[in-house]
């Protein structure tokens, strides 16, 4: 029974909490805070969580806690990550890791001086079935090597606040990490491309727009990214290999014959379409930490994500690649 | 170079006229005739058919007429054929062959008579492409022998005084002849079922109606029949073999996503839906004729249709099978 | 927190422990029993248990369970669901509710002498997210009546001692109750056929057979049953309404092109193919019951399935349709 | 009847002979040539061609020629077309119309001073009912403007001497030009990426590539390139309008379901993949001549075609879009 600590009680966090204590046979939430103190006192008396911290701070150093979740807001990740990294702790982090390179390496450094891997990133779609059949398939090798990926992230919304760096850094982050885990490569060079915008999108922020990447192996990524105003959610994937194609599945739907129309319905809410995936990871994160290492995303892999997304951002309306510049990797993420 | 004479002039033959014209090389329309003579006048204008003829007799007659086309009414269908066949010209006649199986084996004791097939049935969809690859498939002995056949056919209007047996004979009578042609059997037993009636469906003929069938080999073949008020013309059938099924594709449409909804344009008009297999059923049985003899569904197609039509409207109401009793298969047609 | 005792502890008991302690939050398993006592001992240690007994009629009438769950062998599970009745435990039994019509109407007698449900029936597909789908668009009136339903089952093997009855009972059960929910309808009639048997198909048993009901308003429904031997595991439902169809989906796979081949992986074991459905029908029974009273399939649901598989059993060779008759409905239930 | 000399008898020449005399009433060939004399002599006594001239040059000029094909090799294409409109002859001239930008020039200046279109280019993509039925939805405005265009041109062979350029200028050239047609748009800005090459490519020159262009509107296209070893003939196109997406289908094809897969049989010959579209495309500019001026891709579009592929010939390696320079559009194109 891994006993765990939840930082942010917000909508993601209640919702962790809920699969942690619910969901996950071996996993306790014996600790939460919020930054807004009432929010962590009303999901402890929700999920009859013992312990209500003040800080993050307090809940790391807590002796009952022995692992991390970390779902603040994106501001605060890095330095609780690099918190619980220090006091020995597991620590599962929601995406981004953090929000410079920098403070990515400054928990690796404090990683690999503890010569063990202490950091899982909430990159949950690699714990989506269809990601992973495809994974299965390439890696079978079956149909050669992958060539290319053609990605597309069409959502419908986005909270206040949203600006248009946010769509690579919040939104395009998925696919940074997704399709760096389905080729097995590194990215070499990044750029966005400006595109005509739509008429739709009237709140000050580019949409869509247009990520390209070129890993160290040569395979080319182009991900159409639309963050708000599209006809659903709906994301496509498709990795071209030499020998065939592989296509991520729409969620299965029921069939419609009317009107002299054949139709399906698509999903609008993000929610929806990864709540298995989420479920299978946290209870992943669970089982492998109690098995002594966490198997998911790693510090490494929230460090690249976080550098072409720094890339793209700064090649925005420079009209070429940039370079994708990274430490070498250490050898405790090989 | 075949000369050929069509009898009936009404929209089917002036769809076929304009096919032996112009779609296929080595046919000419060089006679024509109608039940309305002024009917037949203005085609041959339109089309440069050098011969009128007041009567179908005359035309079957006239020497420069090698081959006959019959388009005229059904109820007409029989006798000109008889005529044709003993002029000892090829004919091609519109599908029912005949109203009554008498009028059938009238005919095939007049070919059997002169040794040879001189009669092609207008059964089009055995010359659309994807009954011909499942055809294939089922003969190519990859998936087993054929076990069963679920087929729909949904239409979305009937004419003027359109009555519940011509649902099996005018329309249901193309299930008939093709789900023969697929197994490579004949039909046993035979059932009209009742079903719940469509409130959609007020003009005084049964809607939908299913029918049942068993062939000789045992299998077995289920037919919904909505002759009319569906949401499209949709034409469904799938065969189950023992390992493994074949379903005919809908017609190709491109994909359309907008409002949270994946959508294709199903038809409404039948003619769309089998205007390439009309264009190769007339092209092959040209063809065939200048080679010698026909290939298409023989009278003997034409007859297992009208027996097996006829046993199924006299089931109605009886909630049983009754036996389809066919004479004897002249070595003709074997 | 609903304290449940399992009666039964094979495959699908221990399954169903398994979500009942894991999954469901306010579910706990507190008694356990087995024909095989060892059997109830090993699960009884491997999920916490607290009590082991001898016999069902000791769990049933220990004062620490509040309700019971049955996953015993079929030709037991009447016996207990009545004991669990007299009672007045909630009892959630697998599928069969009983052998006989007249189990069930005991079951149904003592309900409606103590004025309440106390008993739901494991047909999970109705908690499946394609047919709730499926049952949400026909109840919305949006494409008017249903009239028809076309549905396979078809499944790869069946275990030893399967017997050509047990196709209906065991299996087709299922369609027997989902067709009847989707519909909202009774059955009147109902008729199985032979049908030409697959060559691989040589264990004694008929396979393939087709299932034909009509129910009281004169909806059709035909189910081609391959309880063995077929491509996979694959589960096919279509409902026909006056304006449109809907069918259920295949389960979401990826999409692969290679050797000139669009393809993608259909399941084979039918525990992965409703697995969801499974975790839904326990978590919505605990909550229910929490709330005072099942919303499941209840023991008329059962009965009903009963009357229907009884009916086509005994119609096997007679080559008509025999009535469905059941008593009538008990207030309770309506 | 339009009178036609054909320039070229080689596959393709006879291809387009063959339409023009068996399936397009209102045309007929009445000269024909070739560089090889002989293959003009063999085609015209097949096909019954009255004239056969020893160049092109004497056939243009034959007063019996009131039209012109040209199916001659690429290189001769461009001194053809000017001869012929000199001619004051309508000319169709499979694509490339010329091989340089200053070629196409050169003929649509004699246009212009003839005051008249006389030449359609054989893009016959703009004839598939897949493509006109995604042009028909963006034109009537039903998903706002469209914004990118994403598609993929996969094939399995090239013939012997193919080269890198060639990719762009024989086969993506269908997309340079489909892609302006369906956007009403002209290019602005090009570039050709390099990809990690397929193994199975081995014949010396590039193989994938990828294309990218953006278009006066700010539009953006990516095509993905195999001209040769890939899984069969695929052409995809997506285009992204403002509410929503359209995508070709794929050609119509049997499902299969067999050993837990189904699939259906991708095309691997574009021959059979745009057959239905070189039929509409002649008779089209049969009919559209007669009644007084072609109605297809004019001189103006074979010549953005030749540009755009001249300045992505010319990107090549240098890591950046390179401008698309086009003249300004002559009043009689627009």
């Amino acid at each position: 029974m891994l006993k765990i600590g939840v930082i942010g009680c917000g909508a993601i966090g209640k919702e962790h909490i809920r699969r942690l204590m619910h969901l996950i046979p071996n996993a306790e939430v014996v600790a939460c805070t919020d930054y807004f103190i009432d929010a962590a006192k009303e999901t402890a008396a929700k999920y009859g969580i013992p312990n209500v911290y003040q800080t993050g701070e307090e809940l790391i150093a807590a002796s009952e806690v022995e692992a991390i979740v970390i779902t603040s807001s994106d501001a605060s990740h890095a330095a609780y990550v690099l918190e619980g990294v220090k006091a020995g702790k597991q620590v599962f982090c929601e995406k981004p890791l953090a929000q410079t390179a920098a403070d990515c390496e400054a928990i690796m450094e404090e990683e690999v001086k503890q010569g063990r891997k202490l950091v899982q990133v909430g990159f949950m779609r690699r714990y989506d079935p269809g990601y992973v059949e495809i994974k299965k398939v390439i890696d079978s090798g079956e149909l050669g090597e992958p060539l290319m990926i053609h990605a597309c992230h069409r959502n419908v919304s986005q909270g206040e606040g949203f600006q248009t760096e946010m769509g690579i850094t919040n939104v395009a982050i998925h696919e940074l990490d997704i399709c760096r885990w389905l080729l097995g490569d590194e990215y070499k060079n990044a750029q966005v491309l400006k595109v005509k915008q739509s008429a739709r999108s009237t709140k000050g922020y580019d949409n869509p727009q247009i990520v390209l990447l070129e890993t160290e192996n040569g395979s080319r990524i182009d991900v159409e990214l639309q963050v708000s105003d599209a006809y659903g959610y709906d994301i496509q994937c498709q990795v071209v290999c030499e020998k065939g194609t592989l296509n991520l599945p729409d969620p299965s739907s029921i069939i419609k014959r009317s009107n002299a129309t054949c139709s399906t319905t698509l999903m609008t809410d993000w929610a929806d379409r990864f709540i298995e995936a989420y479920d299978i990871e946290l209870a992943d994160w669970v089982t492998k930490v109690e098995q002594g290492e966490p198997a998911g995303p790693s510090s490494w892999d929230g460090y690249a994500a976080c550098v072409a997304a720094d890339s793209l951002n700064r090649s925005r309306g420079t009209n070429e690649f940039l370079k994708v510049e990274m430490i070498e990797k250490p050898e405790l993420y090989k």
